[in-house]
């Protein structure tokens, strides 16, 4: 008797689990079974068909050689008979099987299974404010969806993403595209919360707003308002109202687990269906897998929700190894996210600083600015990085970076590195490939590593822009050491009474201008000079020298 | 007393020491001398200045914010002494001083030292056909080679560079963006040994004659031809003759070791100076660096000779950190390389396939072709990666890629997991980051890592695209199964007798079609197919099928 298999959903995660498992065993049966007329859709895709990148929608439907991926080709490719517009009601763990229903018809039917296999993922949550369901507000979760969007666009200037995390910044990024002025709202005070630390999530803000779209900030959305019409015509938070004929609420996702838990499975700690590292549930012949289920995290070693396409197709291949026979265990997560936005790359691996605290571990933040390719090569452009390690045995945590140059490298890199345990003092010496098209002689990942290690060996003592802010707020006595040169620190003046220009070249003939009982903080573009300016204070003897971790360009702030 | 450091070289390696040591020691005594009236200059650019795309040789000589790196420079702000144009001609240990020339006034004089650095690099390599110094016959390893190839570029169509290495390479690239047709020499039968295993050697060579550069491969040169005023105007191999009145050669280069082998230090196995994981010579005093010394290959565990610009920067900080008290070590290279040709990235980290068997592993190669983002997202390109693993314990050994698309990040994730000791099967779960711009829900690296997994587990029987032509040419008698779509198969079909086209999705029904005592070899434009087609196979129990690895992507040769 060959094994029979049912996968409940079909757009990611089934698929993945479905087409693996065929290769392992050619006899099984195989039966998916979506709600959706629409399956195996890229649905990371959807910003991009959104800003018109992707031009139709199909091609997030579509084999890489043009083939939709609908019943007819999961059967004549796969073998597996795909149900779509079919919705699984419940599970008889007794009998071994799920009751369906077609959606169609409505008839409902009794599939039997040998293992099942639950990949129901998640759907957007819809917050108080928008359960009124006025027209011109929508989510960003379905290909319907961004039809709706596409259709509601037309002769409309000015939109609000409320939500500033992952899908609320693809969102901004795709309406911008559209020529939109956008506005983002975000409830907590700063975007990206869980993905970038607070300096960077500021110095992106900063960027961003440049660049004209809105932020704001701490700001909590009370209600959408309805012109009368049933449309949306007002967002309106405890801050302000913001006019808008188009809403995009992306408050994030929750993991579709009722089917689950109707049938008796045991939810975790992060409200998603709990697995082991074989992706089974308490049911031996119960599976799950994707953005349904929690994870482990490798270096916090808790469980975490991390809805992410990378980790459910990994886990497809590992849960369909196990079906097959072929012990396999999917051990956890670093929850690496990449992202762009405008010209901006960012994105992290691991844990940020809090995190790492909230963990219990005693965390370090260090912070660079760094070149992506060799300087003078055409389109080399500047990233900021930040190495998150533990204090003392320099173990690196995590790491996140934004930029206009190539982040994403060095986040793989970065997760990489700490999958296997790595040091920061390891990742000083990884012999990383350079040319000038790609990277500097020092990688940027070299640098942020030797930073970290300068620290460790204390000569290197940093301040983060958020430490100097709050000593200019308090109003602390310091010396404000820039050491630009003349013509960039005319070009871009720091206006601040504790201010002192001396360019870094001058600066040994100098020290006799600076006090030797005032504590400095040296700045510059980039941090590394001001780095070569502290090493040479302390080489003098100044006690107390601070160089500001990733120079102007990691300063989220205007400089007057 | 203070430290004395003597440092013999101010290119590259040199400069990194006197930086990092000026840091950790302030009141040491640093002397640097170099017999050049520039020092300091990325090398590595000169090629971009060849092309046009560094616009200015001072961008190569020049901080990134703008100050050019002289001697005073180097007082000014590392409080360096460097003594230019001036020449090392000997090391007298026992009184602890070198001899120098100022090579202006003619002046010798000793320079003591307590420690003693050896940054000399290294020559281009003078073949003996270049011995006769004809006018038009170029090195590109000077900031004046370039400036006397500009000079000499003009009115000139055609060129050819001799050599078909990283330099040759890079040479080829910027003539051709000076608008000039070019042809490569090569003496063996590949471009790039060491560097790229055959078969990806030859996908770049055939992609890159597409575009119109012309390579002559396995042809010795024999002479330069004198155009009787002195001038080259013909290259002659043992194949044929070139006219050429711009010639590049670009034979490798060779380490710089008289000096040290004149103080009686011993040189390597590689021919470079012999040091050891502090970068100490055979006196303890002396201490040596960058191109002029051999490396321990920490995948093969043999000396290697590896001349690149990261390499001395990384070894710079750890020389600096012994000279300082910092006991520090190099443990070794991966020989980690990146490159540019046209529009086309590459690069390699560890041992390439028979590299590995050299130096004593039973290894594997498996190569795929991958998009290197979602290829829905605009600007997706194809790579081929592959992976060179031990049998049997699936242990990384080394990796390598072409494609236009973003080779250089999936060979510094690579350069990472070698490092760390990862096998295939780790990689597999690493947790990189996925966003359509960026990857694809399984990045390349996964893809790579998963193909070689199957095949260890027996799951995919792979025949490598040498492989395969070397059978046809053999007049084997194989099924050369062609699983495209019939658009595709008709678009650029495959001309060989032993063909039959059957696409993927009527593959199960047309079973019959397909004789059952043949071997059948599966073929489709990236791979994947062609291995879904031999589960198929190898599920209705055909015994003997392979997958053309990599698909008509890695195909070097015509289809017909």
């Amino acid at each position: 008797m060959e094994l029979k298999v049912v996968i409940v959903g079909g757009v990611a995660a089934g698929p993945t689990v479905a087409a693996r498992l065929r290769r392992l065993l050619p006899e099984a049966e195989i039966i998916m079974i979506d709600q959706g007329r629409l399956v195996s859709y890229g649905r990371c895709g959807l910003p991009f068909y959104l800003s018109g990148q992707v031009r139709d929608i199909s091609q997030l439907n579509a084999t890489a050689y043009g083939v939709i991926r609908d019943p007819e080709y999961f059967f004549k490719e796969k073998r597996v008979r795909m149900l779509n517009r079919t919705r699984v009601l419940s599970i008889d763990r007794q009998k071994k099987e799920v009751c369906a229903e077609n959606l169609e018809s409505g008839e409902r039917f009794a599939v039997p299974y040998d293992k099942l296999v639950l990949a129901t993922g998640a759907r957007p949550v819809v917050p108080p404010f928008a359960r009124n369901r006025l027209k011109g507000v929508f989510f960003l979760n379905h290909p319907d969806d961004v039809q709706d969007i596409l259709a509601a666009i037309e002769g409309v200037d000015e939109a609000v993403v409320i939500g500033g995390g992952l899908i609320g910044m693809e969102a901004a990024d795709a309406l911008v595209k559209r020529k939109m002025l956008v506005s983002v709202v975000e409830l907590r005070e700063q975007v990206l919360t869980g993905v970038l630390d607070r300096e960077l999530a500021m110095a992106l803000v900063n960027r961003l707003e440049e660049r004209g779209v809105e932020f704001y900030l701490g700001e909590k959305v009370t209600c959408l308002e309805d012109d009368g019409a049933g449309h949306v015509c007002r967002v309106v938070t405890n801050g302000r109202s913001l006019e808008a004929r188009l809403v995009i609420v992306a408050a994030g996702v929750q993991p579709n687990v009722e089917l689950a838990e109707s049938a008796g499975l045991s939810k975790g700690t992060a409200g998603a269906i709990a697995v082991n590292e074989y992706l089974q549930t308490g049911d031996p012949d119960i599976y799950a897998l994707g953005d349904c289920v929690e994870n482990y995290h490798l270096v916090s070693g808790r469980k975490v929700y991390t809805p992410l396409a990378s980790v459910a197709n990994r886990q497809g291949r590992v849960l369909a190894n196990n079906l097959a026979g072929w012990k396999d265990s999917f051990k956890g997560v670093l929850g690496t996210t990449v992202f762009k936005v405008l010209d901006f790359n960012a994105g992290s691996t691991g844990l940020g600083v809090e995190q790492a605290r909230e963990a219990g571990f005693k965390a370090v933040g260090t912070l660079i600015a760094a070149h992506d390719r060799a300087h003078y090569y055409p389109g080399s452009e500047i990233i900021l990085l930040k190495l998150v390690t533990e204090e003392g045995s320099g173990r690196v945590l995590g790491a996140q970076g934004i930029g206009t140059g190539d982040v994403g490298k060095r986040i793989d890199v970065l997760a990489c590195a700490i999958t296997f345990g790595a040091r920061a003092e390891d990742l000083t010496k990884v012999d990383l490939g350079f040319a000038p098209p790609f990277s500097m002689p020092m990688d940027p990942v070299h640098n942020l590593a030797n930073a970290t290690s300068n620290k460790q060996k204390g000569l290197l003592k940093g301040i983060s822009s958020l430490g100097l802010k709050a000593k200019m707020e308090r109003g602390d006595d310091f010396i404000l050491l820039d050491v630009r040169t003349e013509q960039q620190a005319k070009a871009r003046p720091i206006d601040d009474r504790r201010l002192k220009v001396i360019p870094l070249g001058e600066l040994r003939d100098r020290l006799n201008e600076l006090p030797r009982d005032k504590e400095i903080i040296t700045v510059c573009p980039m941090g590394a000079r001001s780095y070569n300016a502290l090493r040479i204070l302390a080489g003098a003897g100044f006690k107390d020298v601070k160089s500001l971790e990733g120079g102007l360009q990691g300063w989220p702030y205007e400089l007057d």
